[in-house]
């Protein structure tokens, strides 16, 4: 997708230095820039990179007053960083327009209702009786088993699972190859040794505006649903298992797990390659570092914790200090021993 | 899929009280029962329920006696607790036979042979030279290389792929976007610091009752067989490298990792997040907790392992409660010092 | 596929003694072999095998005496073990150049090129404006978006996912459902405490030679792009976020993580389950061991770390030791305490 840099200066109300016929086809900070990107100089510790910049247009702050001579067009803004993003914005949008329509071979299950204005990409499959709303995006090879509901302004990227039953609401976005709601892991011992698998009954609800990563999986719940709740933030690998709630605007990094029927409060921010036991509580604004496992309640709100077992992140960086210091401190006790015993040798002779 | 209560009885040999017409079309705890929804009360703790609860039905037990007025149709069995996952088991089995037949455009390649009653799903991919067993269901979108052998009453989930050469036995279920038999991370360091590729020409075997969850991968063998033996289950993002062996009946949780060659027993439970390492050798009944790294060969049996790198779980607690107590303890062997010095001083006055 | 020996021994410049008609359609190694297989014998210390092997032929060193009769049929050689591996290397070749063509249905977008003997398998997608080299084989169900640019020689397997605007150089590898390309994980606090999407724009960028396993997630940048640089390797189940730069020729192990900005030097061995923080740069030649988590930069080449946090290989085993000691050394500590007090009251005595 092309802009003249005039039709950026009037999305954004700004005032062109320049050719104004310059065409745009991308965006790059100010010192990786090529022909053809637009960039944005709003700190002036970057402002020796505008003169060398080889960015077709660089957006700059009303004040910005050159000191040499400048190759690229400049469109003058009240606010460079924020015109910046509203620009990234629109070009995402716009971006996100252009696929409408359904490609063909695609299947649609009986009894399945489609809004307006969507996407239906070639081998995507939706079951039967789904309800998906407007304005959605189903990618190539997405597969909605039955029942699904999508609510509108959803995108499901392509490869997507979305297993019978599940529920999503506005807004949401699912990226590649994430399977929700799948089995539950749940298995009952058998007296032999062998397992009998329990049957998984429940489903997943992704309330509105919730994001889900690549290759991630949120398994269905036994009975009942997994609910991520409204604004939650899930990255890439992340396993979420049956029965459990994330809270609202929770935030979960890349390849953490939560394990069983746990509940996740609002507003959390949960690192990367966090491991989370089953049938635990965490309340709201609960911080917890990379690679930590929580292996208990946590019922105190705003907490930050790290470590495996985790515990108060200062507590947990005071041990780590003092682990370092392990060596050192056995050989000081080694030596008080020994002065020790030299001086119940001295006592005694 | 729709019950009524008259039907269920008949199943579970119940006796009805109440409105033997109501229907039903889901299960749920007897808490978050919905209309429509089934429930059962085994335990008194949870009989305050039975009289708010909005389930249409109730399985309960023979000798119990209500206390005051219940909404739901209420089902007398001999054990409500069995009775329900008897009813469970029911309805799973029916829903898993709903789907049958082929849907098109799907893709069988030359040679290729397909048992009876089976389901194949849109877009569903099986190479040359596949035999593919009776009552087998391949999900929409899962992948099918050459020479594939699948036994009877598999359930190959959507996205699924499965490489060439692989062996998979009787009643395997494969969950979504799991990958069977992609080559093993092998790579020989050349004199120039690159990498040749090691062909990867062996390939998967799974035994028969095993499962493997959502967004698992299984490396086929450089040469020969990895191999999941007879019941063994896999969770959700797994990583199973080349030539490993799982013994039978063994349980391995989300987000584990056994590197190449390993040998694993019968009837170990790995917990989630574990890593293995390579090359070695652990009996049967091993338990490994989770977040731990395995690092040798573990040769006697039923141990309980925990921590990175794991040891015995009783050292391994024990010694975690010693590091939280660690900076205590250096203040301890400080204040040990500062007497020692004083007393010397003391002494040598 | 299917050889004799024969034909083997042509392609090796072996001499035949034995049967050499006898046709071979796998290898295997000696101690596990089965008729149709052939195997190796280099090392003498398992010649003992050659003497039970049920493989039907076995590649040996010119000086090699038998001491009892072989069933088998014996190929010399000047090296065995390498003769095996350009065997090997020649048979996967082979194997792999029998796709070829179009299989229907697939689709492919408005003004994409494909260059010449390739292979498209059933519900291969390609979006627009694509340019595919030669020999390029796209596995069914493969997805690549709009403007994706791959060299020569390259193969994307079942389910992989390519994002818009991804570029890949010659002769990459890219395993089952791999996703490339999918949005970094970039959210922007909002005053309510909800997250407003940070637009993410840039790319990804594969150079030669690098290979990719399974169900592994690597992210878009935010502007610019994710390079994965000539000749590296990464396992299945990765993370690799955005803007991150993975070096030539480094390895990375299945199911570790590099968050986003992070810069990855050359010939570089990360071990698995280890986790790297955002905007760090890590030195040529590093070696992480496996379930580190390293949390600032590595300025010098060639270290060995271990340990989370990570730090000096020898370093982290020796306290690691010492923390194997720490409920002894308490102990120890308790009893030098204990003493001090005694002789403190004695000398009061």
């Amino acid at each position: 997708m092309k802009f003249t840099v005039s039709e950026i200066a009037q999305m954004l109300d700004g005032i062109i230095v320049g050719d104004e016929k310059v065409t745009i086809d991308s965006a790059a900070k100010i010192e990786e820039g090529r022909p053809g990107c637009i960039s944005f100089l709003a700190n002036s510790k970057y402002e020796s990179y505008i003169y060398t910049t080889q960015s077709s247009a660089v957006i700059v702050n009303r004040d910005f007053t050159p000191k040499k001579d400048i190759a690229a067009t400049l469109i003058y803004v009240d606010n460079a960083y924020s015109a910046f993003t509203i620009l990234l914005e629109e070009y995402q949008k716009r971006i996100a327009n252009i696929k409408q329509g359904v490609e063909q071979p695609s299947f649609i299950g009986d009894n399945s209702t489609v809004g307006v204005n969507g996407y239906r990409g070639a081998f995507s499959y939706i079951g039967k009786n789904c309800k998906i709303g407007d304005r959605v995006k189903i990618y190539p090879g997405a597969y909605l088993g039955d029942n699904v509901i999508l609510g509108n302004d959803c995108c499901i990227h392509p490869g997507v699972r979305i297993y019978d039953n599940t529920v999503i609401g506005n807004n949401c976005n699912v990226f590649a190859n994430t399977v929700i709601g799948s089995d539950g892991f749940g298995f009952a011992p058998q007296p032999d040794g062998s397992y009998k698998t329990i049957p998984q009954l429940g489903n997943v609800v992704l309330e509105d505006d919730v994001s889900i990563g690549a290759n991630t999986t949120i398994d269905c719940a036994t009975m009942g649903s997994t609910i991520i709740r409204k604004g939650a933030k899930v990255d890439n690998l992340v396993q979420i298992a049956h029965n459990v709630e994330v809270g609202s605007n929770t935030v979960i990094a890349a390849q953490s797990g939560v394990s069983g029927s746990t509940q996740i409060g609002e507003r959390c921010v949960i690192a990367g390659q966090v491991g989370i036991v089953g049938h635990i509580f965490i309340a709201n604004n609960t911080k917890i570092g990379a690679q930590s496992g929580l292996g208990k309640s946590i019922k105190k709100e705003g907490l930050s914790l790290s470590g495996s077992p985790a515990r108060d992140l200062n507590e947990h960086l005071r041990t780590m200090a003092a682990t370092r210091r392990l060596p050192e401190m056995e050989q000081r006790l080694k030596e008080l021993e020994l002065k020790r015993e030299t001086s119940v040798i001295q006592e005694r002779d």
